[in-house]
C-alpha cells in the first residue's frame, strides 16, 4: 500500500511535526506540502530538522495544489480548514489538526472561537470510547486539542468507572510549541526561559468546552471544568494535573483497577508502575503516554497525571494514529512509544 | 544600627540565598558563615556569585561559631534546628528556614517528618493575620516553607473574606533550586531541561499540613487541601494555581475587592491589574508576589494564583523581611521588589 | 546630590535594564522614560518586574520629553541617538546604549552599519586603559557593545603586557537577550530552548571591528580578529573564549601575573583563582565580570575566558558605572558584584 | 537477517541511547541489557522514555550475561573495557563507546587517561578516509568522542585540501548528557540551567589527543589543536566552532569546493546552503550532522562549524552506523537525518 499525502500548513510547527512523523511512515508517500505566507521557499530553510524534505518548495494552500492525494493532513489557523476541505471531495481523507470540527455544540463553538460552526467530524482520540469505531473507514477526522488530548486521558477512565464526581479542576503546563510559530514578544527566547506563567485563567481557553465535551460524554451527566493552563520553559510537552473528588467508595484500589483496564489493550497509553510519576521528558517526540492516578485519602479526590509530547501525541501523532484507523492500517504503523531523552 | 549575623548551612542554597539578600541589607554584618561538610572551603568555591565573600572559608556548624551574633540563620537540613538553637541562647535572634518550627499539631509533624516534634515557633509569614505583630520582638522565628508561602499569598484573602469552600486544589510549579544542592540524578540538567514532572502526588508532600495550617487558621475552619507539586524546567520560582469552589454570592467583583482589600498596603505582594497574569521571571531574585485571582463563572470556583522566587521570598527573602520585624527595623529593609528579568 | 535621570527606549531590553540598575541607584532620581512604538502604555505591562515604575506611562522619545533631565540615557535602534543627542544640549550627560559613536573609523562605521558615521565619543569601558580619564567630567558617553565588553577584558591583559601575537581567534556564547525583544520567529523560545546555534560567521558580526580597535588600541599594532558568535539557550550572559598565539616567552606564570596586575584594583573585573571556570550564571544580574586565563604549553596560545551578564556589564551597568564617572561619583555607586544564582 | 545485540552499561546515557537508536533498527534483536550498579532494577525506571523495554531487568555486567550475542555494545567507564573485550571472543563484534581504544599513540593515551594503553581498534568514523574500509568485517569498534566527531567532521575537509595551517582553534559547546548521568554537584539543573559555564581550558581535555591523532592524519602533518569545550544549558548537542589560518590561494569558493566534495556522498553529514548555519536543534535525536563553512577574508581563516547531537551520531548513532558496516548491513539501516525540532 503507498498512501499519497499532502500537508497544508507545512511552515508551522503542527505541520512540521506531521511531516516528521509521516516521514517514518512505511505506508506513505509525501506530495504536496504547502504554506502561504512561505508559499516559494525552501523547506530546508523552514524546517532545518527535516534533512529529507530539505529541497521540497513550498507550494500555495489550494485545492489544486492538495487534489490528488489520498490524504490530506491540514494544519491551518482556525476557521479556514472548511472552505480547503469542501473542495476536496469525499474520496480524499482530510485529518483537520485546527478546532474547526471538534465541537458538536454550536453555540460553544461561536462563544469560544467567534465563528459561525462549520460542523463535526469523528473524533480523533481513539482512546475515547467510541471514537475508535467512528474513525475506521471516515473521511474526515478532527484531530483533538493537545490540551484535552492529555487531560482526556488523564481522567476518562475514573469517570468511565463512575469513580468521580463531576467537576474536575484541571492544571495543565504546556511547552511553547504549544503556541505555535508565529513570533510574539511574549514567547521570545528571553521572556519564556526560566519562567513559569499563566493564562486563560478563568474558563476561557478555548480548549475548555472540548474537555467538557469528553468528559461528560463519558460520565454521562454534564462534567464541569475549571482548566487553568499555563507556560511552561520547555518547547514541547504537556503535563496536566487533573483532580475530581472521590465519590462514595473510591479507594486506592479502585482507581488502581479501573486505569489499569481502561488502559490495558491501548498501544500508546502506559499506567506506570505505582511510585513512578509522568515526565513530558520520557514522551519526548514519541506518541506515548505516560499517566499516573492516585486517590488522595485525606482530601478524597482522584489525582491523575498525564504527560504527553503535545506536538506528536497531541496534534501530529494523534493525526495519524486516527489516519491508520481510518485507512484500515495497523494503529502503530510509523508511531513510535519511544522517547528522546534526556 | 549594625546587626551582626550567622548563617548556618552557607554552602547550599537556602545559605547561598540569604547571604545574597544579607549582603545588600544596609543594617547587616556578614560574621560567621558555616557548613559542615565544606567547612574549611572557600565559599568563592562554593558560591561564586557571592563575589564580596569570595575569601570567606566556611566554619563548622558548632555553638562555639555561631556564638556571639545577633542573629543566627539556620538553613539545616530538617530535624537538626532545634539542637543548634538550645546552645544559642534567648538573647539571639534565631530565624530557622528549615520546617522544624513551623507547624503546631505534633501529630502531623511527626507523620510527615518521622521525628519527634521540637515545637512551634512565630511563623515568618508577616502577611499573614496576627503573624506580624506575633514577629515583632519574637527571638526565634520560624520561615514557611516556599510552596505555602506561593499558596498562602494566592488563597488567603479569599478565605478571609469567606469566598470560598473549603476545598482547595492546588498545583505548583517548582524550579529546581527548590530541591536543594544535593546530587541526585533526577534533579541533573540533563533530566530536567525541557521536562515538566510530577512527584509528590495524593497529599504526601510535607508541605500540605502547612497548607492545611494556614489557611485552616484564616478560614476559621478546617480547608482540605489537594496538593500537587510539580517539577519545572527553571532553576528558580513557583507558579501557584490555586482554586476553591465558590461560596454563593461570591462574583468577580468581590473576589477582586477581597484581594485589592488584603493586599492594600502590603509592600511586597503585588495584586496584578485584571488582564495581566503571573510569570516567575517578574519575581526573579526579588522578595515581591505577583498575585492574580479571577472568578470562574461557568465552573462557579475561585482562580489565585501567584508567582514567587523560591529562594527569595519563598526562603530566604521572607527570612530577612522576618528578620527585620522582629528587629524592630523597617520591614522591607535590604529587601528589594524589583525581579531581574529578562 | 540627586540626579534626575531619562531613559529612552525603555520598553526594550537594555531600557529595562537600565532602569532595573537605576532603581537601585542611591543618586538617582527616574524621570521620563520614553518608548515609541509603546508610548501611552502603562510600564507595568511592559516591563513586569519593575514594580516600583509599574504605574508610569511611557512617553514620545522627543527631546521635549527628554529635556530637563541631568542624565539621558538612550536605548535606540541603531543610527537613531545623534539626532536626539544633539538636541539635548551639552550640559545633559548622554549615555548612548547604541552603537552609533563606538567607533573611531569612519570607514568601518559605514562597512558594517550601512549609514553616514555620526561620530566618536567617550568610550566606556573604564577598565581599558585611558578610558576612565576620558570618561571624567564627559557629557557624551558611547557604551561598549555587550561582546566587545566581553572580550576586551577577556584578551586586553595579554595584549598590555606583550604576551600574545595579533591574531585573535575569539567565539562567544550569549544569551537571547542580546538580540533585542522584537519578536523573530528564530529567536522564538520553541526555537532557543534546547540549541546553540551559529550566526554571523566568517567575520560580519557588527561587533568586530570594535573589538579590533579595543585591542588593537592596547597592543599599540592592528590586532587581526576572528570573531564568530553563538547564541545560547539562556536569557542572559556572555562567555568568550579568546585566544591568540604566545609570543616567544610566555608562560603561565607571566600570563598569570599580568592578569593579576591588570586586575588588582579593578572593582568588577574578578580574576578567579586557578582551577575554578567563568559561568555566566555566577555573574546573573550583577556588574561583575569573571575572567580567567591559561596557557596552553602544547598548542603555545594564551587561552582567556571570560563571562559577563550581556545586559548588565555589557550594556546597562556599564553604562552606570560610566555615568558615575562621568559624573564624578564613585564608580560603584548603585552597582552589585554579587550575581543571582543559582 | 537477525542480529542479536547486548548493551552494557544500559542504565547510563550513552547505554539509553544506544538502545534507543537499536529499537528502531529491523535488523537488530535486543538481547542482553546490563549495568553493575543497577543490576536488578527494572529498565523502566532507569531509562522511562524506552517504553518497549520497560519490563526489562538489568543483568550484571559479566561475559556470562552478555555471551551469546552477535555484538555487545560496551557503554562501560574508560579502562573497564578491554577486560569484558577479551572474554567475548573474537566472533563478536564488540563495539566500544569508551575511549579505551581510540588512540593509536600509547603516550598520549597514558598522559591524559593515567592507566596503561589497552591497543587501538578501527575507528568508528566512516566519514574519516579510510575508516570506512576499515571498518568492514571488522570484530571490533572504537567509537569517536563525541567532540572529535564534531570537530573532524567540520573541520577535515578543509585539511584534506590543503587549504588551512596546521594550527587549529576549536571552541566547542556541549550539552549535560555528555557529562553522562552521575549525580555530581556542578551538572545538577539549578547550576546549568540559565549558564554557559567554561572548564578543561588549555589542553587538558582528554578529547584533544583524539582531535589531534585525525586532523593530523587527514592533514598529512602533525595539527596543532587549541581545544576548549564549554557546557552549555541544554540536554543534547554539541557546536563546535573550528577554525584554522587560510593557506595561501585559499578563497571562499574554493573552501565551498573543498566542503562540497568531501560531503557529496555521504549520507549523514548535511553541508548547509550558503547563508544558513547549523543549530543543534536540527540534529536533536537524529544521526545527521550540519556543517556549514566560511572564509573571513579579513582574518584570512577558514572558519568550519558543526552541530550534532553528542548522544546520537557523537555516541549511539555513529556506534551503530560502523555496526552497520562492520556487520555489511547497508550504513543507514536504522539511523535517521530527521531531527525532533521545536
Amino acid at each position: 500500500m503507498s498512501v499519497r499525502v499532502a500537508v497544508a500548513g507545512a511552515s508551522g510547527y503542527a505541520g512540521g511535526e506531521v511531516l516528521r512523523v509521516l516521514l517514518g511512515h512505511p505506508e506513505v508517500e509525501i506530495g504536496a506540502v504547502t504554506g502561504n505566507s512561505n508559499a516559494g521557499q525552501r523547506l530546508g530553510a523552514l524546517q532545518p530538522h527535516l534533512l529529507p524534505l530539505a529541497g521540497r518548495v513550498l507550494g500555495e494552500t489550494t485545492a489544486d495544489v492538495l487534489a490528488g492525494h489520498d490524504v490530506v493532513f491540514l494544519a491551518l489557523p482556525h476557521g479556514q480548514s472548511a472552505a480547503v476541505a469542501e473542495q476536496l471531495g469525499d474520496d480524499t481523507l482530510v485529518v483537520d489538526m485546527g478546532a474547526d470540527f471538534r465541537l458538536r455544540d454550536a453555540a460553544d463553538w461561536e462563544r469560544f472561537y467567534g465563528s459561525p460552526h462549520a460542523g463535526t467530524w469523528p473524533y480523533g482520540l481513539p482512546e475515547l470510547s467510541g471514537a475508535r469505531a467512528a474513525l475506521e473507514g471516515s473521511k474526515r477526522v478532527a484531530v483533538p486539542g493537545c490540551y484535552p488530548t492529555a487531560v482526556t486521558l488523564a481522567l476518562f477512565p475514573a469517570y468511565a468507572a463512575g469513580l468521580a464526581e463531576p467537576e474536575a479542576v484541571i492544571t495543565a503546563a504546556s511547552g511553547t510549541s504549544g503556541a505555535g510559530k508565529s513570533a510574539k514578544p511574549h514567547l521570545l527566547g528571553s521572556e519564556v526561559m526560566g519562567s513559569m506563567s499563566s493564562y486563560g485563567v478563568g474558563g476561557g481557553h478555548r480548549h475548555t468546552p472540548e474537555i467538557t465535551q469528553n468528559l461528560s460524554g463519558v460520565a454521562g451527566e454534564h462534567v464541569t471544568v475549571s482548566f487553568t493552563p499555563t507556560l511552561a520553559p520547555m518547547p514541547r510537552g504537556i503535563l496536566a494535573t487533573c483532580s475530581a473528588r472521590a465519590r462514595p467508595g473510591t479507594s486506592a484500589e479502585t482507581v488502581r483497577q479501573a486505569y489499569e483496564k481502561a488502559y490495558a489493550d491501548e498501544p500508546f497509553v502506559h499506567l506506570l508502575p505505582e511510585g513512578q510519576w509522568p515526565a513530558t521528558a520520557s514522551v519526548y517526540g514519541s506518541n506515548a503516554v505516560q499517566v499516573q492516578v492516585a486517590h488522595d485519602p485525606h482530601a478524597d479526590r482522584v489525582i491523575a497525571i498525564s504527560a504527553i509530547d503535545n506536538l506528536a501525541k497531541g496534534t501530529a501523532g494523534g493525526a495519524v494514529q486516527s489516519m491508520n484507523i481510518a485507512l484500515g492500517l495497523p494503529e502503530d504503523t510509523g508511531l513510535t512509544t519511544i522517547g528522546v531523552a534526556p
